[in-house]
């Protein structure tokens, strides 16, 4: 792989990226094996897009969207079968279906209108990290200590993120960024600390058990996190965690941001309770790098994902601007 | 090491365990290895008894008290400076303090008293755990799904433990326990599902992350965690996560219960505010098995412990019976 693909030159704007196409293939950046090594997948089919995001070499959901759309593109021939592989592929996150869909809608099966679409999704998408981060920004006050869980940055997104774009639009505010490690696949530690340092962020990272006490010993200012998936009355669904920490935060009456692009939201479901919940493979929990953790036998119980009520959280961000105390009412005003 | 020495006989009640004296030298069952090896390590001198405590061999603050006793009586010759390499190994477990105490109040450097005065601790201490699971019973309801943070079992008490001790006793009642792996340490995961399969109760494992998805996803009943030193208006010293825990209990309307013995609190200071809370080396956070999980130069903070108001607390359960709701004027009515 060429130098000009790193996430590096990415950062600074010089094409790259963690999902990109070139010469009829996606280049998918291999997040399993950030921050140790900067290595792209090269995928061919729609099959093999939907196999990628299912093993998380590609995640995140906006990220997770473009490049269903790019595998929409590459399941020439067949876009039907290409869009049932791809929905398969991971259950909460709502911009794959969103993406498909907007596939879908093109309705050909010609390879080169298919990949002017899926370009275009993924402008689209960099235009929408741009504006939900400069929405967001108004939120955060000078001197900010903000605590984050899991990765919602360009990593995530293919463009400068969501709540971690947020960070990096206020950049001149932030006094501190805490880094939750994000069990059970450490996307904080891994993805997130990888990203700050590249952006010259001040932070540090906690284990995820300690989130409560930095609350309380850094006086923090505010929490953001990205989104899954957000029903039509504010419940959002994000990486497990998120949940116990919205608690957390009200507890220490601490605003709690989600940052997400519009087409996060499902205006289908009512609330959270019809969110499906992926459960992962219990070998996430129970072994760190191939080692076991637990005495054998053990089980685990492995939600990849949980879902904050709309009460818990203070404002949602979107690239129309943000709701304040989100309800089913304020929500709808933002349909259409 | 002679196979009678293991936790399995010990657990039947045969001898061995996690601390245990014999032959002029203190055994530790090294628990930073469990559940991969049961292995001891063999200590001489109070030096040694202090390194042990201080690299984790021996952890639980009853544990750490016992072996502390002992330690002293190794001290040969000089238990004034015993009791200062003692007190200096790990700064927050009361129950350090408190037999260190103990045995500078026989006032004598004659081994063979020591001795005595540690074995009648050690005895003491697994009356203790008896005494405080029987207490702690009573509070646990038939077909209870409960959930326990790091490890308050044998392996903390060197008798049958403090939470899990109450577990143990309750067991027919218990329908099911969730072991939180504990980060960063993992003594959820490493010990407590290794206690637990041992005394074939029903468990699995969830990542911290999970613990809030969890109280709701199976309906749990109660919460139960160990102490490492209780304030004397009933504020909770405990492994880091035990805070985070207790807010996340109430806000589901769970009851959160402490069990420890009487020693563990500590009638000298006032309230949590005046408790010193150990930091431990970054490394903890920023490496799993030797391997960094953070990207090059990141910074960890990395407490030991936090402190769990009382006001967040159901119950402190202690071998004279057990305090609901606790408050200073409560426990003052425990005190002598």
């Amino acid at each position: 792989m060429k130098d000009d693909y790193t996430m590096k030159r990415f950062l600074k704007g010089v094409g790259g990226g963690p999902v990109f196409f070139k010469k009829n293939a996606l280049f998918l950046l291999d997040q399993r094996k950030i921050p140790r090594e900067e290595k792209y997948i090269r995928v061919k089919t729609a099959k093999e897009t939907a196999a990628a995001i299912r093993k998380m070499v590609v995640r995140g959901a906006p990220a997770i969207g473009v490049a269903a759309a790019y595998g929409m593109a590459l399941g020439r021939g067949n876009i039907t079968l290409a869009a049932d592989v791809l929905l398969k592929s991971r259950p909460t996150a709502v911009n794959l279906k969103w993406a498909v869909d907007r596939m879908l809608a093109i309705n050909t099966d010609n390879f080169g209108k298919l990949l002017k679409e899926a370009e275009k999704i993924e402008k689209e998408n960099k235009v929408l990290c741009e504006k939900i981060s400069k929405n967001g920004a108004k939120l955060i006050k000078k001197n900010s200590v903000v605590m984050t869980h899991c990765n919602a940055g360009a990593l995530a997104t293919g463009g400068t993120g969501t709540a971690l774009g947020v960070l990096y639009a206020a950049k001149k505010k932030i006094k501190l960024v805490i880094v939750k490690e994000t069990r059970p696949r450490l996307q904080g530690a891994n993805l997130t600390t990888y990203e700050l340092k590249k952006w010259k962020m001040p932070y540090i990272l906690i284990s995820d058990t300690a989130s409560a006490f930095a609350m309380k010993k850094y006086n923090v200012s505010a929490i953001i996190v990205g989104a899954d998936r957000i029903a039509s009355n504010g419940d959002t669904a994000n990486k497990i965690g998120t949940y116990a920490l919205a608690i957390e935060a009200r507890y220490h009456r601490i605003p709690f941001y989600v940052a997400a692009p519009y087409s996060t939201i499902d205006f289908g479901i009512k609330s959270g309770k019809k969110i499906v919940i992926e459960e992962r493979n219990q070998d996430e929990v129970l072994k760190i790098n191939g080692k076991p953790i637990a005495v054998a036998g053990t089980k685990a119980f492995n939600p990849a994902f949980d879902v904050t009520p709309a009460k818990l959280i203070s404002a949602i961000i979107t690239e129309r601007g943000f709701i304040k105390n989100p309800d089913r009412k304020k929500m709808e005003q933002l349909y259409g």
